[in-house]
């Protein structure tokens, strides 16, 4: 299976030496080098002198140039002649450096350190009379570069018909991966060598509301490893992906070769492009230590900073939902039994209630009066608007209104009743992948928010998307998805977003895009289920981009606890569930179990009580993707820090070395770690909790058991 | 050619007979039979015993019905299991009878006629435990028809894969038709028999914007004559196409069958329903004199009354346009040299102006002087929003934001100059076709309108449009149009809708939706040309189901007036032009020439300034489609009649007869004809006017010259 490159290499120096250009890391540690071989570009890396990425073509297809009215022809133009991936001359090089450190609104640390090479090459394809720039920024941490299109007479408008950006790697590593799919993220991981993944590709998926499967390709972000004696961690991801599809990564696994692969629109168009533009960037980012690439935030710099005049309205928030119970079955979204509503014409407060609708006056109240003892900030309400009865499945475009309330939930009284008890209600817009229709009312949609105060949306794209055609991750839907980020903005709301395109450093732009779902959460462990590993691989995948809301804190990890005989579990310890809290990053934090259960393990939920969700600073101790994370992270603005550790399906021992704390203080740790006898199948509630006084020079040893984890907060002694 | 129908008549004397059911129009003169046959459907229609259309079924397919979720999968399913074609039994069988009459709030004649007979079957399906309703109305002008979808256990949601509605006409007969494109009708019409029709489809279409052909289908509305001794004009179109595509009519020539074809969305669908529903009626009007055709109100007679409160605003108005100078190419929209602008971030006051925007301030105060000189109340201007560089073939949807003008163009300044003389300004809102930009901006685009007196709106969707993949004449972007409408009237707005479907009576239902374009205007005389018969083919065909901007009104025929050797030129004399004032009702009616032109034959000018745009009463004295038209009209509210008449290639004479003027008063006729030399060709401008004392007892003999005509306008003698 070893490929031969001894061809390529020949063929590089013969024909490529002269025009080769280099770009080096700050620290020097990376190489990038860039050349035209009979006039195409290929670049390739090296860490510490060895090859990372071998010589790997750059370059774009397009269906027609501007000089063309594409109209309804757009997918029949297979003509070459407008692609932007040969017959390139160099014309132009700048070098350019920057080293910035920059605040994030809400981020893992205070300072996020931005710090690179740049080279910028401007390659004129005679042909055409174009011009296009590939531009590399080299930092210590990998490599970014992206294709920029200048404005210029033949080159105002085209359409692409697709990039192939590859990633040539020389040895067959070890892949953790998710099927591609232009709609669905909600995926289990796998873990596979990369010559396996087509064999493995077909068993790899389960049926989703909105899929579009590609076959043999997988997801971005795509976490790699070159395992023996000098172990590399590789990331394979993008960046700033605006007004530009989400890109797969097509795979060849005779030749250990990725390709992008970019998510199309219903007439095979991959996007629309006037210049002056820019593509998203191909992001590489490498280490020999997997906890480095975890904590990488180059995609972060990848991004613009951004022009949000006033971020002061957004902040971090732990919040409570009316959510869980509905999940696993035990409420409803509805408030009816009618299977056919008609917003304009039908009078829910004459239909028939089902006498499972969650979202009413006295549940709500009573949620809000047990987020409020604890000290949460918010409360998430599903389910509290009219539509619900046939909301899913059927295409339907006018689907919800975002404004008029069931008849049992009063907003006015309800808001008043949170607001009383410092609880901010969370608003709910689900839009069932109706995307026009949610821009037709996202104006009346935040005007009722500010009205009664609520500052944070959950939205939802749940099922195909209407434009019906469009995907998830087509170039129409992301500029949808940050359209929405931008109009929030405008009535000062937070944006937390369900089914919508994973975060690729977005959040720098627009900071009140504080989360995304965009992989498969909790929820799953109600549907089909995650696998014990799944959390200890989403920080190196889903996360790389930017934070996810995953929903953690089940206590009640059995549901025969709810429904006799239920076979479904959520796949963790207790402990491990609170673990989650720090390994797992999300300004928007979620309690995500019914208060009854948390009632009765008062202990524990001291922990999600106590633990913070913005962060002055973040160490990754230890992590192995598919295996484990440990992480500490010091609480914003406060001397506190909370240590979570996970591990897979197998148990596992770690110690932790507090040296990270302040030399010559003295703390309180908390601990929460998995009970002796705890089992994430047989036992998962079983836990200990004790106290202990440390210090910078305190170690610890956590016994974490399968699928289990542990937690430890720290507090300075005054 | 002929076919043999004798074996259809047997079958349905075999199994039919029990089975159907009778219904008749109120006058007895058609007669309209239902049956099943085997479980299908089929009806036929009888006018004075004699059978116009044959046994001809009815029925849907479907893709899936509402217990399956269709998601992205819709196109594949071709299962017939969920098709509403076969397998009925009748169940249910009701009658219903009307006789009202109606005020249009814009229309030909005071008072519209809603005469019907009307037949409701009920037709269950056992196998799938569906019932659907056939509805008919048959009135003395003809048949409608629609399905309806009650809501119920098993037809909740469905979306159709075709309809299969069939029009088996027992004869050869002529067709006027144009060929069949989901997105233009913008096309030449043709004259053949039924059965040559796919031998001339290939040649019978140019070039469009936007185009998407359907083989061997022409458009509807489509007219037909049996041709011989008892001639019969036949006239097949639908009537109220909301949430429902637009249908064609493929063309069976061996038969002489027509069978609809409905627009699809990209992914095939066909409409997407939600129950109750109901389709749009499918109209056969039947008449042996082509005037009682083209007189028909059946199509609106079809359409819902008006659900809007407020009406008041809603009014004929004269107009004339910043407009005709770009169509040709004197002026331009556009007022830069740029090719390429972002609307967000290019400077439009720093680019270099092309020195031919017509929108200007001063260009259009002249405008506004001459339209208040001579009466107009509307000045329509075109190119005065900042996009037009680069608004089309790039498909681009941020294209305009239809509120900020060019830098030329003081929108507060001239709405007052233009509100001091009378005049308002009737907004532009070029689309280019994306159709979700303009959702997006259409409260701003209507509320700039409100704050400076606007009261009506043009609204243009040149091109393909976005959301991408949809038609012009699919359902998603049918609902847009009325959409519109809807927003416009909370806005108090009149619309004129270019490019957009072709209206089938929602005037009724929308009256604010004044008019459309839908079918080649004026504009095409700069472009490809229209036929000399062109005029006399649209009454009976696009004028069915509501009025057309036609923008008639060209004295300068020839444009190498501006562009010496260019061969372009309005096909018919400028006598023609004014009688098109009378032959086409249009209550938003333009004067399309330059006030330079006008000046130079103020004496013809005066017939346009004289002239209605809206009617007590309408005569259609003579008509035959492709020949001639002659019509006259009484002016709203007064004793004013006006009466034109055009014919086509061929000269013709033709004697009025005046006896529709009242008995024994005495008016004067002001007569605009044809000069003697005059020719549509070499000497368009001749003509003759000359008054007349008339009463109804008078009749006057005009003389066309080819492509000519006469006006008339007769007012009483006081």
């Amino acid at each position: 299976m070893k490929k031969i490159t001894m061809g390529a290499v020949l063929f590089s120096m013969m024909f490529g030496g002269l025009h080769a250009q280099s770009l080096q890391s700050p620290d020097g540690k990376f190489e990038m080098n860039f050349q035209l071989k009979e006039g195409i570009p290929y670049y390739n890396l090296k860490y510490n002198g060895a090859v990372v990425v071998e010589d790997s073509k750059l370059g774009l297809r397009l269906f027609k140039d501007n000089s063309i009215q594409f109209a309804s022809e757009i997918t029949k133009s297979e003509d070459t002649k407008f692609d932007l991936n040969n017959g390139f001359t160099k014309t132009d090089e700048k070098r350019n450096s920057k080293d910035e450190t920059w605040q994030p609104v809400l981020g893992e640390k205070k300072n996020y350190i931005n710090h690179y090479n740049e080279l910028a090459l401007t390659l004129h394809q005679a042909s055409s009379e174009r011009n296009i720039v590939v531009k590399f920024r080299l930092f210590n941490d990998g490599l970014g570069f992206r294709y920029e299109f200048p404005q210029q007479k033949n080159l105002n408008y085209f359409v692409i018909r697709e990039e192939d950006t590859e990633f040539d790697f020389p040895t067959d590593m070890k892949a953790w991966w998710m099927v591609a799919d232009y709609d669905s993220q909600e995926y289990r991981y796998q873990e596979t060598k990369i010559s396996e993944i087509p064999g493995r590709w077909d068993k790899a998926f389960d049926a989703n509301a909105s899929q579009a499967l590609v076959k043999n390709a997988v997801q971005s972000p795509l976490m790699l490893k070159k395992e023996g004696k000098n172990p590399l961690y590789v990331n394979v991801a993008e960046a700033a992906v605006l007004d530009y599809p989400a890109s797969h990564l097509e795979v060849d696994a005779q030749d250990f070769k990725f390709k992008t692969h970019l998510t199309p629109d219903r007439q095979g168009a991959k996007g629309y492009i006037q210049t002056p533009s820019v593509t998203p960037w191909r992001t590489i980012i490498v280490s020999p230590k997997a906890e480095e690439v975890m904590d990488s935030k180059m995609i972060f710099n990848l991004n613009e900073p951004t022009k949000y005049t006033d971020t002061s309205y957004i902040h971090p928030t732990k919040y409570m939902g009316v959510w869980w119970e509905m999940i696993i079955g035990k409420s409803q979204w509805a408030y009816s039994t009618a299977e056919n509503v008609h917003l304009d014409t039908t009078d829910f407060s004459k239909l028939t209630p089902n006498g499972k609708h969650a979202a009413n006056n006295t549940k709500v109240k009573e949620y809000i009066d047990f987020a409020a003892e604890n000290g949460f900030q918010g409360l998430l309400i599903e389910g509290w608007n009219i539509g619900w009865e046939d909301w899913f499945g059927h295409s339907k475009e006018y689907v919800f209104d975002f404004i008029t309330p069931y008849p049992d939930f009063d907003i006015k009284m309800l808001n008043e009743y949170a607001h009383s008890k410092g609880i901010k209600l969370i608003m709910h817009h689900e839009t069932s992948g109706s995307a026009t229709n949610y821009e037709r009312w996202s104006d009346k949609a935040f005007q009722l928010m500010n009205k009664y105060g609520y500052d944070a949306v959950k939205t939802g794209y749940v099922g195909d998307i209407i434009p019906r055609g469009e995907h998830h991750y087509s170039q129409w839907t992301i500029n949808h998805f940050y359209r929405i980020a931008e109009k929030a903005n405008e009535y000062k709301i937070m944006v937390n977003s369900h089914e919508s395109v994973r975060p690729t450093g977005e959040s720098r732009t627009y900071p009140n895009y504080v989360s995304a779902e965009a992989a498969r959460g909790t929820e799953y462990e109600a549907f089909a289920g995650n696998n014990p590993d799944h959390q200890t691989i989403l920080p190196f995948t889903r996360w790389m981009g930017g934070s996810m809301d995953y929903t953690p804190g089940i206590f009640q990890t059995k549901l025969d606890y709810y429904f006799p005989g239920d076979k479904r579990f959520v796949k963790t310890t207790l402990a491990k569930q609170l673990a989650l809290y720090v390994t797992m990053y999300m300004p928007l934090q979620m309690a995500a179990d019914l208060p009854e259960n948390y009632k009765k393990h008062m202990d524990a939920f001291q922990f999600i009580k106590d633990v913070a969700a913005d962060w002055d600073d973040t160490k990754i101790l230890s992590a192995e993707p598919g295996d484990y994370v440990i992480t500490a992270r010091k609480a914003k603005g406060t001397e506190d820090w909370f240590v979570g550790g996970i591990t897979d399906e197998n148990k596992r021992d770690y110690t932790v070395d507090f040296s990270f704390l302040n030399k010559g203080e003295k703390y309180e740790a908390t601990i929460y770690e998995d009970g002796k006898d705890a089992d994430y199948i047989n036992n998962p509630q079983s836990y200990n909790i004790y106290k202990k006084q440390i210090t910078s020079k305190s170690k610890i040893n956590f016994k974490m058991v399968r699928s289990g984890g542990f937690a430890v907060s720290v507090k300075p002694v005054k």
